[in-house]
């Protein structure tokens, strides 16, 4: 019997974030079957908030056909500190909750395990089961956002450290007493190789040179200076652009380094908005990670870009409760 | 019978150094029944050492009336980049050697299967497995010596990377374009947080500092100045003194901060010379680490001076085969 019928395992994976929830069902590979969203509306409080969740879960299980009984967990990533083994939300700004018993509450309405997540790991462990790092047993993601989010996933699992909170590369430091950080300390990776940090160090480098063209695209006014202009003013030949745009690769790079010196991780994922500049940033970030980690020998971390793009969340929250 | 009879598990572990080679019969708790060493001579070729390595281990086993067949494998500890999987030391500074395949030529006077492992990672297991992070599952142990070395242990493992090089933590950078560091990089943790930092950072001071107390305690001769000196002065009220033992203690700290951020381990151990000045560099350290770690929640990484002393090689490398 078992040799005629094909067991197909699917998981639901939750991506709740401050303005939207996404829920979807994933299969084993990684693929999304089906998913939807609805807002968040977070001031509500998380009792109102993760009712809604069960009743979106409940929908689409049932529009698959399936039954609670065919799942074994849900999984929910979010971001903000978490206690895992109770399932509680202990804190995140973006939701201004504290101490939220999001795994009980959930199970008022759906008689499943819950597990939650940080969403930067679940992200990771997408790109680990199904994206970039797919078939390593060791990788590590970054994410160049608003700030440098990452996840470890050892051993084919996310590694979150005894008290869960492991993983917040961006805050380790690449200049000692250097610009102040949001996490209250001076110098973090974050605050020079985030798309913020990049703007910040396009900006100061458009004041200091009012002939670079800089100034001519976000014509004169600085406030229009994003994560691209660098990059486009030294596409144009902009000696100020390419000045900046060496240095912030420069930056991430260290990071980087540190990152394959400790770790070794087989592979090692760039994602967030800033990797979308594609080969002309990870090519000359490669040369600059190579030329400067520790062991100069064969066989070296793999550095490629992110492939799961906005479903990582859900695909990652999915997959954070499988054995093996 | 299975109640009545004890069976007690012994394990062999040695210490490979450059100048020394040392061999100890360990039981699972880690306690060293017996241990014996002798000189490497390592210009004879890896040859001739590796056969003396393996009559001092004979010796051994027979003089505690014990078999070859009473142990399940040989674990080696030894500075340098390792092949695990087959055996072979890449290339050792401390000995000159490339590519020797240590285990092979160690089979051919035992035949038990025989592990290597770098020799941080060993101390970082025998921390873990019997001194100050026992009972732990993820724990870090770093030594502050002629460099910072690091060991990593998750899951009660050595954590290597997939490629045998992990754990290099002394080589994360805590000041982009700092000074050069041995590895070619600028600015690297090791720089600033080892014994020979401190040393470069004393002697600087003294010089600018003529009427500073250090300058006496050399009898006016910078050669003289140790890894102790700075501490020395400041007990006797230095002013120079205690602002280098400020700075450096910051500089521990930074990287320390920086491993507790990435990996919340459950115990970070602090070995090596330094660390012999007790709580008053630790209980400092301690003060600058809790104060700008990320996580300010509960339960925090605990900072413990490291235990096992001299035979910490010869324990971790004891245990680096064990399974579970």
């Amino acid at each position: 019997l078992k040799g005629d019928v094909e067991f197909i395992m699917y998981y639901i994976g939750v991506d709740m974030g401050g303005t939207k929830i996404a829920v979807g069902i994933v299969n084993e590979k990684g693929d999304i079957i089906s998913k939807d969203s609805i807002p968040t509306y977070r001031e509500r409080g998380y009792e109102e908030v993760v009712k809604d969740m069960g009743l979106l879960i409940l929908r689409l299980i049932k529009a698959q056909k399936l039954f609670v009984s065919d799942f074994e967990y849900i999984g929910i990533g979010l971001p903000g500190s978490i206690n895992k083994k109770d399932g509680i939300l202990i804190y995140a700004n973006n939701f201004g909750y504290h101490n939220a018993p999001i795994a009980d509450e959930l199970r008022k309405y759906i008689d499943l395990p819950v597990f939650l997540e940080n969403d930067a790991n679940c992200a990771a462990l997408a790109e680990n089961v199904a994206g970039a790092a797919i078939g390593t047993q060791n990788s590590i993601t970054i994410t160049l956002g608003t700030g440098v989010g990452g996840g470890i996933v050892v051993g084919g699992k996310v590694y979150s450290g005894f008290n869960d909170a492991a993983g917040e590369i961006g805050h380790t430091v690449i200049l000692s007493d250097g610009k102040e950080c949001t996490c209250g300390r001076k110098g973090c990776w974050e605050v020079y190789a985030s798309a913020t940090g990049l703007i910040a160090q396009t900006k100061r480098a458009a004041f200091k040179n009012p002939e670079s063209l800089i100034n001519t695209l976000v014509k004169g006014n600085l406030d229009n200076i994003d994560a691209k202009t660098a990059f486009d003013a030294e596409r144009e030949g902009d000696k100020t652009g390419s000045q900046v745009v060496e240095q912030y690769i420069k930056y991430i790079a260290e990071g980087i380094i540190d990152l394959i010196n400790i770790f070794t991780p087989e592979v090692l994922v760039v994602g967030g908005g800033v990797s979308k500049e594609g080969e002309n940033l990870l090519g000359r970030l490669k040369k600059i990670v190579y030329d400067n980690i520790y062991f100069k020998g064969e066989p070296k971390t793999k550095i490629l870009e992110a492939k799961m793009g906005n479903d990582a969340g859900i695909i990652g929250a999915a997959m954070i409760g499988r054995e093996g």
